[in-house]
């Protein structure tokens, strides 16, 4: 056989993150690698009524086909939860119901991206979303961030000089994988640089309820004057990642070319599931569920940044995430935490390395550390053991340099 | 705002039978146009159990994210039931799990196309594959069919007259929109050409466990020597489209693309819903469940074709589909099928016109006719209404040949 398949082919990478799941589901390994909520708060007995309800009262209709944009109660229950946790202004007809918010990302390329076209984002971005816009064989510019996100100088300048940029990809809000979220004047800045240019902006906000400390600030979305932001939002980190339900909210416009990728990708979203979730959120209370998330999530953030303050060298930096799933680490120069994850798996410890985050690549001494899916005790028993891999790659570090000083 | 779309943007419509379906909703709608199962026969009090049964023994798998391939007992089950009914061979590694089959079809685009390849398609064909492939910029090149299908002929004297084709996409059994079969001696030749010019074929087959007539002929896939087959099947058509579980079956180096695919789309299947229709399958017998969907669409096709024998002119030719859900109707030269469809709307009948069913257009005078959805005397006052509009048009359609005669 010698089929021949499309040049995309040759660019997009299966997730490295994927590929390690597979090796971190061993019940041994203490895994600080996957993006996974807590399993133990998924309100399971909830749902056995929920599913029970759904399909005695409209049983017919929930295995049924139903539209491609979406079971409308569903839909404004996601408007009215927007307009009142994130400032925005939108109702049902402004939302698609999609297959996770990664599903939003795929038709983010699909619908802006020609071969060639320029996509910027922050350095370092979620990887899961560089792969699936890789699929439409764009350039991607990574714009420089510091601990507040996206540096807006740095922006500007790249805008200036460069007419192929047709979408920006940001995540401001407890980013993966940084952890890090803009404050409220370079959400303001970006807004003012973006609406000159007019280039739509992916707005990729996954965590941004799962805030723990600090004042919540406006979502980007609450901020577009010129429906130019489209806003992804998922129910996994906030409810379950098992139904793959989230959503896009954007312009008319832009919304009506989403839906055609959606008719195109897969017709529809769930029924049954878009209806469970909808009437879970009739029966039960939504808000409360995210109180038990967070006051779980916050416990392993401090024990995590505790540990790792106590067990690893002061020469390694890590950020502090005021909400979110994340914290990112970076080692000395010379530290290559791809090798790293080697060792610390042998040890039974899984991290994913910073690398893929970068989608020009080049840099080595990074990593991204979830705390949500593992109890405390394991937080503290993983991070001992990484610092003892750390303290011997340091010592051969300094071996090295020292022999290259000689 | 002056946003810039991709390109392809221009090229994909949204499928006018979605947007029909929108039409057709209203209950006093006799609805011929969408293809969708009978709603009386889904399995609503079993689903009720076993979605009990999935969250009681395993809750918190079910909703927490699981891999992009897919459920593995329900990926076994599947390889299980193709190597029954399809006589294939195959394992739960060649399988991956997809949001409808309609998800493989948008990967058959990514996977194969670039700009300006070329498909070859049966015409006519199914549009919501064609729309999803559009996506890739292809040109399709329409390969002539008759009451048995696509013909062979015409297949070869593209093949060796076109290097740029890079697939082709066929349904073999009870063809969405003809209803048609590909008899054993055709897709043994199929195979033969295919063969010889090492083509990636996309075997769409939603329906064929839906048989009324004659005996099973062996898919594509079981005569497949080559890995070139690639098998989209789904449990749409013989258990329920709501929970949006379909599958590919392909050979390693094609489905390990797909996954690559399935990962940038939407991750994976939701976990859930793969759980619940594996326990469907451990608790009930699929088989049984089949038997009633035939038992029930058998009579609704003997009433429809019965009913058109009756009320329509015998200058108007239909298929006899031995399974699926289709028939397809060829009206006289002249007739419009568009036209006519807004007149039974008028009349609340419904129906899909032939036109986009043909990637490159240019024929008017079809239609398309589902008869799983509607119960039988609903059928037969449909199709009598039908007959009504259609004696009208032919009158007028006299008149105008009558004047361009004189």
């Amino acid at each position: 056989m010698a089929v021949r398949f499309a040049d995309r082919m040759g660019k997009i990478e299966g997730s490295a993150i994927r590929e390690l799941l597979k090796l971190t589901a061993r019940p041994e390994v203490i895994s600080f690698a996957g993006g996974m909520p807590a399993p133990e708060l998924f309100p399971v007995e909830e749902m056995k009524k929920v599913s029970v309800a759904v399909l005695e009262e409209q049983g017919r209709v929930a295995l049924q086909y139903t539209s491609t944009e979406g079971y409308l109660p569903l839909r404004q229950k996601i408007a009215d939860r927007m307009n009142k946790t994130l400032k925005t202004n939108v109702g049902p007809d402004d939302i698609l119901i999609t297959s996770g918010s990664q599903q939003g990302l795929d038709f983010s390329g699909k619908t802006f991206i020609d071969k060639g076209d320029v996509i910027l984002c922050e350095s370092p971005s979620y990887m899961g979303a560089l792969n699936a816009m890789k699929a439409y064989e764009p350039e991607f510019i990574e714009i420089n961030t510091d601990n507040d996100g996206m540096i807006m100088e740095d922006l500007e300048k790249v805008l200036a000089s460069n007419d192929r940029v047709k979408m920006i990809y940001v995540i401001p809000d407890f980013q993966n994988p940084s952890g890090r979220t803009w404050p409220l004047e370079r959400r303001l800045k970006f807004m003012e640089i973006i609406n000159k240019y007019e280039i739509p902006v992916i707005e990729d906000n996954p965590y941004g309820e799962l805030r723990f400390d600090g004042e919540s600030l406006p979502s980007l979305k609450s901020l577009d004057t010129k429906g130019l932001v489209i806003y992804l939002g998922t129910f996994s980190k906030i409810f379950c990642p098992g139904y793959r339900l989230g959503w896009t909210c954007a312009a008319p416009e832009i919304l009506g070319k989403f839906n055609i990728c959606k008719q195109g990708a897969d017709l529809q979203a769930s029924t049954i599931s878009q209806m469970e979730v909808s009437k879970f959120m009739d029966i039960y209370d939504l808000d409360e569920h995210v109180e038990k998330i967070k006051a779980c999530y916050v416990k392993r953030r401090d024990v995590m940044l505790k540990t790792m303050k106590e067990e690893f060298p002061d020469c390694v930096e890590f950020t502090h995430p005021q909400g979110g799933l994340f914290t990112w680490v970076t080692f000395p120069e010379g530290i290559n935490a791809g090798e790293m994850a080697k060792k610390c798996l042998e040890k039974n410890v899984a991290y994913v390395p910073g690398e893929s985050f970068y989608p020009n690549g080049g840099v080595y001494n990074t990593c991204r550390l979830n705390y949500s899916n593992m109890p405390e005790e394991k937080i503290v028993e993983g991070i001992k053991r990484m610092g003892e891999v750390l303290r011997e790659e340091l010592a051969k570090n300094d071996e090295k340099q020292l022999a290259t000083n000689k």
